[in-house]
């Protein structure tokens, strides 16, 4: 079979053939229906993070974004058929308490490995194997878009964790704003421009009209604020304090910034992983800010089952039209570098293999 | 009666005379025992904070860390005799539908008034009315060390705080780190030293031993951090990661370099309120850090009438003589001044009205 790898001692993506898989026990053999392109798989691609499993091999199969159909049961509680999602995270050296009690998302970066990320295999491959552990199965609406599970479910993690933060007095949030308009970003705007806590939903971007992704957030009923007329730290007074943030840049300014955009009790989660990058700040501002207000700041990555099927059940209640406006290319394997362009005109790319 | 009152045109702290005041309805009369000082009541005498009451009234009456008897119910539920600690905050404008459900805790600051504090006369009287919704009853027990409440109900809210932040997944705190040794770390690292769900209490300080503050984290079972040999950042290298850390010291940069102290999942709350300040720091490698292990950062201010009542329950159960030994003074209100000096051999000074 054939399957997308990073070939690290070449330097590139490239398509290799691989035997396909033998399920081992508790494994179930999915076929692949589509896999999602991200800012990771990018990163990857650009030699900038992943690594291949560990032992002597060569490479390292791409994808963590995917949505198969059960091929081979092999004994597990799937059945032939079974629409199915893979979790991405699996345990490393000191993961195991994690994984036993279904938490790697909580685990330390050192403890685990990711599918398609660091230190195993992923999804883009015509077949794959996985513990059924691993695998939540979801709508036979999904077929078309159930690579949005995954980044959905880091949407249903950070809400879980804001809501968490907010549990114990009477959190009333109204207004929610997404920091950022790629494709996790887009995607989270839809989700807080349909939640029914929240009657209004900004999204932060710094593009010109006509834009696709201004155009999409407009659809979703969202307002678009453009960054460069409105610092973040401008929206209360231009436009009004908001009760809850969802960062999806990576931009690290906002880390501290974006805070400041946050009404009485507001919640900040982070989700990008920016990279080193000095800044001044007022740090006794930020602190005092934080306090006065009882604001949070959460850092959130990765996500579990519960978030999965969370985000199975939204994907399955909300237009499946307002969905597809995301996805602006689906590829087949042999035209994989399509989907790993990213241009301006680029919101959700998808390798194919139905 | 007498009552120790800032006098903003005169610039000055001083005893003045005022009339026994008469309960109006819903209120009782409370005779006060003693009163706490604290870092607010300094700056408050130092001219820095601290606001009258709103009409003509050209003074405020310090104290918010009191402890009292009931002197006369008139009417309400409480019975002459009773031992009470009155809140902190009432509602001022668009404060009301925080003070309707018992959590002006969590209103802006523009919409509350502070007793002895800002907007409304406190506590350093040998009288004061209260209506009966902000008199919390404790143990009898509590009748020399009442005072400690409010500020130990500062530290309940925030570890009720930090705990609903991880409550979607299973926390396991193993060990808190407590930043700053004034009287408020002081307290909250004999709170954490006596929690059941931390092992290892540290506090981070800058003394030279021998030092009182020292003596104390150790006779709490604590271990004592001099931050000139150890910068927060290296306490994981030089002692181990932390889960939780309570803020206690208003520093600045603490809001930031203390989260790299955190192991995974941990949580850090402020409590300071730090002037403006602007440093340099890598906001990349912050906001890197708060995600990739699920941190979270909280600021939290002020308390509620169940942070008041755990924390008349934790006083009331742990050894009186740890919690005295925090009392490095007891003034009569004739020498006020004394109770108002700070010096490395200051914890906690107490104006006694007994």
């Amino acid at each position: 079979m054939e399957v997308l790898a990073l070939c690290p001692k070449e330097d590139e993506l490239r398509v290799i053939e691989k035997d396909r898989p033998v399920p081992a026990e508790d494994e179930a053999l999915i076929r692949t229906l589509a896999v999602g392109i991200d800012g990771t798989d990018r990163r990857i691609a650009a030699g900038k993070i992943g690594g291949t499993p560990p032992g002597d091999e060569d490479h390292l199969v791409l994808g963590h974004e995917a949505v198969g159909v059960v091929e081979d049961p092999n004994g597990t509680v799937l059945e032939e058929g079974d629409l199915v999602v893979p979790l991405v995270r699996r345990p490393a050296e000191g993961g195991e308490r994690y994984a036993k009690r279904g938490e790697l998302d909580m685990a330390p970066p050192e403890a685990v490995h990711e599918r398609g990320i660091f230190g195993a295999h992923g999804y883009l491959a015509e077949y794959f194997t996985c513990d059924a552990a691993y695998l939540v199965p979801v709508p036979e609406s999904l077929r078309d878009s159930g690579f949005f599970v995954e980044p959905a479910s880091i949407i249903e993690k950070s809400l879980e964790q804001a809501f968490a933060a907010r549990s114990e007095f009477d959190w009333d949030p109204e207004r929610a704003l997404v920091l950022g308009n790629g494709n996790l970003g887009l995607l989270a705007l839809a989700r807080v421009a349909t939640h029914e806590k929240f009657a209004q939903a900004y999204c932060l971007g710094r593009r010109d009209r006509p834009d696709p992704t201004i155009e999409f957030v407009e659809r979703a009923s969202g307002t678009y604020v453009d960054t460069r007329k409105t610092p973040v730290a401008e929206i209360p007074t231009i436009f009004e304090p908001v009760d809850y943030i969802f960062e999806a840049t990576g931009h690290p300014p906002f880390a501290t910034a974006a805070t400041q955009a946050l009404g009485p009790n507001g919640v900040l989660t982070l989700q990008g992983i920016p990279g080193s990058s000095t800044h001044e700040f007022d740090a006794g501002d930020y602190h005092t800010d934080l306090v006065v207000e009882n604001k949070a700041v959460l850092g959130v990555v990765n996500s579990r089952r519960v978030h999965f099927e969370a985000a199975a059940k939204w994907l399955d209640d909300i237009s499946e039209e307002l969905i597809d406006n995301l996805v602006t290319g689906v590829y087949g394997l042999d035209e994989f570098e399509r989907g790993f362009i990213d241009t301006p005109e680029t919101i959700k790319t998808v390798i194919s293999f139905d």
